[in-house]
């Protein structure tokens, strides 16, 4: 356990709520603690055991501050490694405040951003990337990215690089070897079995570099871009879709979430629909979209929705063709972009017209925003779009760039390598290749770091975390 | 223990942050906690001892929906005097749902709000007084209504209450006994004694009720009027009054108060300024209160700030006439409510000229909210016209309305009382009047209570308290 300075702050959401709870971590945390917390039992919370709770008051020279509920964590057994103590506090921010401040002058000191956390790697408690992982877990707010960042969390894929990384170990050893004896040309290296690992560890990370396409959809959301004249009903398709999984979250009491504006989940999978703010705003007023305005808002999408009046279509040739010439400039623009063209107002039509819509455009559905049918399909038909084999196959998914990134790198490396044993080049020049493999692998996983790094990485962190 | 339902909460304020917790209390707290979760150590919740903390997974067949720290209260020993269990989790607004739904699928109810502090009631944990200081003591924004808060929760008030009822009751039970022995003259109550003691009921009767005003200006606030012309600086005056505030409050990281608008808290009796949102917005505008507005503001208030321009009064007497009729007025309409006159913008006055103004109109005070002096005086002043001596004293203070009511109630009774006794009424009719006194004594510490009005209380609480 490193010394440190006592660091505390809020661990819970800032504002009022029934209780709060304040942390502190450092070598001193349970003595600093001790000196404000009078046990209701007269216990000295300095001789407990760890893992234990205790109820009293926050006093200074008689002033009692609170009734709190304090828990003892003795490290190593905690979660920095450290000796923690949380103050479970009634949740006044008065409150909150003023055992904050009397903490402060009894020698503690804030915490910044993410700093618990960082102690908890700096005590070997956490690798670097199940540190975050953690981050990544509070900011989960569906099944998916919830499900990738637990998998992270518990080591699922630094485990996979520590081991990849200890057999490149092994025989970068044995090849560094092999330079002591340079002049006798042996090989203590095996060098079959070391293509074979070279070729496995290739094959890993490839696989890992192509998990991030489905990563970033899972952590970001798959962005969706809604097109078409005015007054099809985009604002009401928006409204139906969103409004449905709002009800359904707004069930739990005391656990409102924070919808955020936009965003839909579903199957565990979240879609963001871009530039809504426009289509809600001119609800009602005449918008006129050029092409081109269209055709921005297509780019930054991964799947474009063409929403159409079914029902103007049939009674307008002119428009009808018109829709056939925007469709095809788009397709030809976008050749790969996955379009679902949705007739809207749909219950307007008879059977007869409804097949004539199908008929006349490519790959259409019927949709009536108005008597809620067809959006399950709509859908479904979104979800068709996402490749979530790796996810349900429970397979590890990359999200964070600066793994990527380090993979990609590390990707490299190892194919010099690979290249290296092919064009049987020395084994001093394959050293260096080698070593600065590993090098990107320990990034990955904080066995190689430096302060910079780990800067950037937890000042992400929210305080008290 | 009464045997219950078990019933979830999140404890923590809604929204994401580093840790959230949901609380369950119940006979099968335990049990359904031991359902969904594994030590990571192996043990069995349902054995370990009370008050300790285990780490390990809330589980569903093999899905691992967190890493948490449980708690294990067991009852009586607990808030509710039920079985507590504490689940700490990540913080994210998905887990917490996730979890809840899960364990209202293992059998526990969502709580309504305050459940959890009217269980603590009904098993005996508090008395009705001090589960009510809990709602006051989450409310509570600053020192004096902490503090009184604090004071009311670890049962000052209640105990005061409860001694003088038994003292009561001792002589209710004797006046009861000599109806039975109506036909034989006895006097088993000394009246003597009995009237010191209606005496002292009186006097503490009064004291608590007389102690309302001062604890609703602590709960409440003391409601504050700005008046005066446009552009005489009532926008600037209160940003520096409330910017100052702010400033200090924000020092903390972390613990972001929610500043509420237009509310200045000084040596922890919070001022509230009415109807500011006017003064804000007409910053620039030329505004035109009538007279009548002025008066309807100053109704309101329980403290009126009369801030004028310096400058323009020297320099225009016409307008120093004006403004000595209205100050007159004001003064003729509210004779006891406190008016300070307050002449802004004294850096544009030379010595000379500010002597002349403070000769010109009583009472007024020089002020530069550009230069920020004379803010100081403005706050000792401010705060010279609360009675803060019962605070300062630690004496009870009654700050609840419900309390008021019966306090009043028992008066009027312990006061026919009295009658009775000086003129001599019959043991029958007093033990009405007594019986009546001890039923509003007991409403207060809830010893006397009904469902409708433990509903009302607890409504009020917020959810997972």
């Amino acid at each position: 356990m490193i010394i440190q300075d006592t660091i505390v702050a809020l661990a819970t959401p800032s504002g009022s709520g029934a209780i709060a709870i304040l942390r502190l971590s450092g070598l001193d945390a349970i003595t600093i603690a001790a000196e404000v917390f009078r046990s209701s039992s007269n216990k000295d919370i300095r001789l407990v055991k760890s893992h234990t709770i205790h109820l009293g008051n926050i006093v200074e020279n008689h002033k009692i501050f609170d009734q709190v509920l304090l828990s003892v964590f003795k490290g190593p057994n905690s979660y920095t490694g450290e000796n923690v103590i949380e103050i479970s506090c009634h949740g006044s921010v008065y409150i909150q405040q003023q055992i904050i401040q009397l903490l402060l002058r009894k020698g503690c000191r804030m915490a910044k951003p993410g700093e618990f956390t960082l102690r908890a790697f700096l005590n070997g408690k956490l690798d670097l990337s199940q540190a975050e992982a953690v981050a990544d877990l509070i900011a989960s707010d569906n099944e998916a990215s919830h499900q990738v960042a637990m998998q992270q969390m518990r080591g699922g894929f630094s485990n996979e690089i520590a081991k990849l990384r200890e057999e490149l170990l092994n025989f970068a050893s044995l090849i560094e070897l092999e330079l002591d004896f340079a002049e006798e040309d042996v090989e203590f290296a095996d060098r079959t079995q070391f293509k074979e690992l070279l070729d496995r560890i290739v094959f890993v990370l490839k696989r890992l570099i192509d998990s991030f396409s489905v990563g970033n959809v899972i952590k970001n959301g798959i962005p969706v871009a809604i097109v078409g004249e005015p007054n099809v009903g985009k604002s009401t398709l928006l409204n139906v879709l969103l409004n449905e999984e709002r009800a359904i979250v707004s069930d739990i009491a005391g656990t409102t979430r924070d919808t955020i504006e936009d965003e839909l989940v579903i199957n565990g999978i979240g879609f963001r629909f871009i530039d809504t703010a426009g289509i809600r705003e001119t609800k009602d007023i005449v918008e006129s979209i050029g092409i081109k305005k269209t055709f921005e808002k297509i780019t930054q999408a991964q799947v474009v929705i063409y929403l159409v009046d079914s029902y103007q279509l049939i009674n307008d040739s002119e428009q009808l063709s018109r829709l056939k010439i925007e469709i095809a400039k788009i397709k030809e623009q976008f050749p790969l972009k996955p379009l679902i063209v949705l007739a809207n107002k749909a219950d307007k039509l008879d059977d007869a017209q409804k097949e004539s819509v199908l008929k006349e455009i490519e790959n259409t559905h019927l949709l009536s925003a108005k008597e809620n049918s067809g959006v399950e399909e709509l859908k479904e038909q979104l979800l068709s779009f996402v490749n979530t084999g790796a996810l349900r196959n429970n397979e590890t998914i990359i999200t964070n760039t600066r793994h990527y990134d380090s993979l990609l790198k590390a990707l490299e490396e190892v194919q010099k390598v690979q290249f290296g044993i092919q064009s049987g080049v020395s084994a001093d020049l394959m050293a260096i290749d080698i070593r600065q493999a590993l090098y990107y692998f320990g990034e990955i996983t904080g066995q190689v770091t430096n302060d910079e790094l780990l800067g950037n990485i937890f000042a992400n962190f929210c305080i008290g975390k």
